[in-house]
């Protein structure tokens, strides 16, 4: 019985989805969302405080896992790591039936400055969270900060990459190949100590 | 002469700065400012298109300088070098005469969610702009976007640190010092690459 229950959750995020596409996204009403997904807005509401949640409303999960799998990291994990345990935490979002949900989902934001700004918004929250959980950890400042700035960049770029329609890979894939190219970076630019004054 | 001329735009902001610490940012008034500081609203938005540039409006001409710095850095600079260049293009804002404006502007964005947000994004900016200046270097992706984010914390880091109102350390030598202790936390995440899987 279970798996013929509609997901009015799902059934919305699709509806909002393809509005914003059409329309724009400031242009769709949450009425409309409702009515395309053959529900009623109280039912919308329900789900979400607002049209703009439907965007963003994974975030407070993705916080709670980055920063969980961090902080439950075996004690003799490096922060390199704890990166890798937090980016493949956060997979649970990224499933292969989600897939054809994020170039939209991107392509909204993408026409959109202030949704962009949320999106750059969101990012800050992720880095503040394993920030955090870095630090509580025993990382020095200097240290949490850049490694969260390193997740941050990492978790962005193995997102956009598994967004792409034709790109198959798991998301704990694409996330450990980002952070290894970004480790490499590091590398790099830390090699160079003797030349900078 | 020209060093007893009223400087409006000094004078203006210091007003600010000192409302916004009393009353609030979001209860300040344009006419406020002008008036404390013996000029007009009109004056006021010959030299600030509105309140949040008073705190903002820096940001054109640091984004410029980071960019310019690293475009004109000689072909053989190392990445590091770039990001040293940039940071201390930056120095002449940050000079002994502005010095006692730094806590004041700290304390009222750190009173203010939106103005949070304004710096954040002031940040990306930063970093948008180092990136695409490494990226025309010919800086790979991801070196560009990890050396950017680099030099966003060794600014935001340094400027916070030259803020401390005891802190009398010329602002160069501040944001050399962060850049050393993010290179170092940067060997220490790449060194660990061997267990990263």
């Amino acid at each position: 019985m279970a798996r013929w229950k509609p997901n009015a959750r799902e059934r919305l995020e699709r509806a909002a989805l393809a509005l914003f596409t059409e329309r724009g996204f400031d242009a769709t009403t949450v009425a409309e969302i409702a009515d395309r997904a053959g529900l009623t807005k109280s039912t919308f509401f329900r789900h979400f405080a607002d049209k703009r949640e439907v965007l963003f409303g994974g975030q407070d999960m993705l916080v709670q896992l980055l920063s969980d799998a961090i902080r439950t990291a075996p004690a003799a994990a490096t922060t390199a790591e704890c990166l890798v345990a937090a980016l493949e935490s956060t997979a649970v979002a990224f499933t292969p039936e989600r897939h054809d949900l994020a170039p939209q989902r991107r392509a909204v934001i993408a026409a959109n400055s202030e949704l962009q700004e949320r999106e750059l918004l969101k990012r800050f929250r992720f880095g503040s969270a394993m920030a955090e959980a870095l630090r509580a950890r025993g990382a020095d400042e200097v240290t949490a900060r850049l490694a969260a700035e390193v997740g941050v960049l990492a978790f962005g770029t193995a997102y956009a990459r598994w967004a792409e329609p034709d790109n198959q890979a798991p998301f704990t894939e694409i996330a450990n190949g980002a952070l290894r190219e970004l480790q490499a970076s590091a590398a790099g630019l830390a090699g160079r100590t003797p030349s900078l004054r």
